[in-house]
């Protein structure tokens, strides 16, 4: 068992949970403990795009932890979508914007959830409160982590909150946001490299309510038509992805994100449960102004089922 | 269905749940938001001293939520603890001091929790964060709470920032802690007007681990010979408790808050768990230096389970 305290956000990481546990390391550092960042996957584009522009390296790859182990957890709460033996390890403390869902301790923690649109929003307010210094490098990996969590602050997950700290932030990094924003963001959505299996697991939510099993799964590009020209593929795969892991729905959301729109992909035996809010032609439909699944699509899915 | 949020503690209030309910009203009308202190049962003893001391009303009694109400939650998050309904209440905010568990929400909230002795020491931290003044019959409601839930800072479960807190909170309220908390403790162990079945639900807790359905409740008293006067009553209210709740194991611990320590009952078929660590005679042990229930009882009772 590693004797230091390990930190890390979810399966499947995004930018905010790369950049927040980088951050969190730094933020613990600062507080005098020793606690050190790691990752549950690889690291996507958009947060290599991060990474190579800060110049600094990834953090290392943990597959599992061992029973005792101290961690700090950032950008989730969930066992499922945890390290591989998180129910044996010891959780010091706890630093997400989700629900709290399938998550517990043995013993008291620190915990802080806060429903702003980003988990660097969180840590932003964690410098503040301690006053901390923000150096650039920190206050680049916590700017983008809000840039990506927020689409550029225009999902609907974000809050006055994200708003203020990016500014501040932005102007700590000395990087314009917008256009920096939209360099890291469309680097996100180079999608050439990925197989069609890959893209619909890049990032990826499994969930189940009633006894119905979904996958929603989200792609972010600049250019709709572009991800279509693959429709058939994305397809193939997304079926046999239900039959691997007995879906009764898997939705594939193609997201715009200069315009703010999705296309979805609906397969599965229950797509009738989308279908009671949008109607389906040729298993797609397009949705002005749906670009979080979180805020949006998770809601209209569990409602109608 | 109240329109307005709704703040309540744990079943079997004490005074930390009471204070901080309190307490939360008011921070909450001082960041602008409207919300209600309520109680989920009867006000104990020790808690009357704190609020005659004062001069102010109990929180009213809450006995169920409707659905959708939005409530903030105090001093617990398990819902087994909690309201009737809260499954279907939307928790906007929970502060608390213990772990989590058999805790779920659908949408994301704040949750601050912190490993301290204390609710109120949390809450304490709030105003700091908050740059909020604290008046003389805030600090006095935190301050007694932080003296219940520490036993004057005696308890395992103290920690430096309830010293901090407890040190600046008596200044600010004018009391002398040592003096005033002695009599709050003292009026808390005044238990003659109880019945053997009150006191054995005066502060307990049930849980359930492995199938094993066990219940620990606590009295607090200055002189544990006092209370075993009455030793055979209480044996026959607990018996009468594990028949009517299917218990398997029943301890009521009687502790002596000036002296740091306690005598234990226990019975049920499952008495052999504690026998594990500590030999029983007439149904009986006397534990030196045990006082808390979370930190000591709780965790040699799982780990024997």
């Amino acid at each position: 068992m590693e004797k230091e305290i390990l930190i890390f956000g979810h399966q499947n990481p995004d930018t905010d949970t790369i950049c927040s546990a980088i951050v969190a390391e730094r933020l613990n550092a600062k507080k005098g403990v020793n606690a050190k960042a790691r990752r549950l996957g690889g690291v996507n584009k958009e947060t290599k795009y991060v990474l190579n522009y800060l110049g600094i390296e990834k953090p290392e790859l943990l597959e599992s932890v061992e029973e005792g182990q101290e961690v700090i957890l950032v950008d989730h709460n969930e066992f499922s979508q945890s390290v591989k033996g998180i129910e044996k390890a010891k959780i010091l403390e706890v630093f997400d914007h989700h629900r709290i869902c399938n998550f517990e301790t043995a013993e008291p923690l620190y915990y802080t959830a806060k429903p702003y649109g980003c988990t660097s929003t969180i840590l932003y307010g964690e410098y503040k409160a301690n006053k901390f210094e923000i150096d650039t490098e920190e206050a680049t990996l916590m700017a983008s982590a809000i840039i990506s969590d927020t689409l550029l602050l225009k999902s609907p997950t974000t809050t006055k909150y994200d708003k203020i700290a990016l500014k501040e932030l932005g102007e700590i990094a000395g990087i314009d946001v917008e256009e920096y924003g939209l360099e890291m963001l469309k680097a996100g959505t180079d999608l050439d490299d990925f197989s069609e299996e890959e893209l619909i697991n890049l990032d990826a939510k499994v969930f189940e309510k009633s006894g119905v099993k979904c996958m929603i799964s989200q792609v972010n590009t600049v250019n709709i038509p572009d991800v279509l020209e693959r429709e058939e593929k994305l397809k193939e795969a997304m079926s046999e992805e239900v039959e691997k892991n007995n879906l009764d729905l898997i939705i594939l959301a193609i997201t715009d994100i200069l315009n703010s729109n999705s296309e979805l992909i609906v397969l599965g035996n229950r797509t009738d449960i989308v279908e009671k809010s949008h109607k389906l032609e040729n298993d797609r439909v397009f949705l002005e102004g749906v670009v979080s699944r979180k805020k949006q699509l998770l809601p209209m899915v569990e409602k109608n089922i």
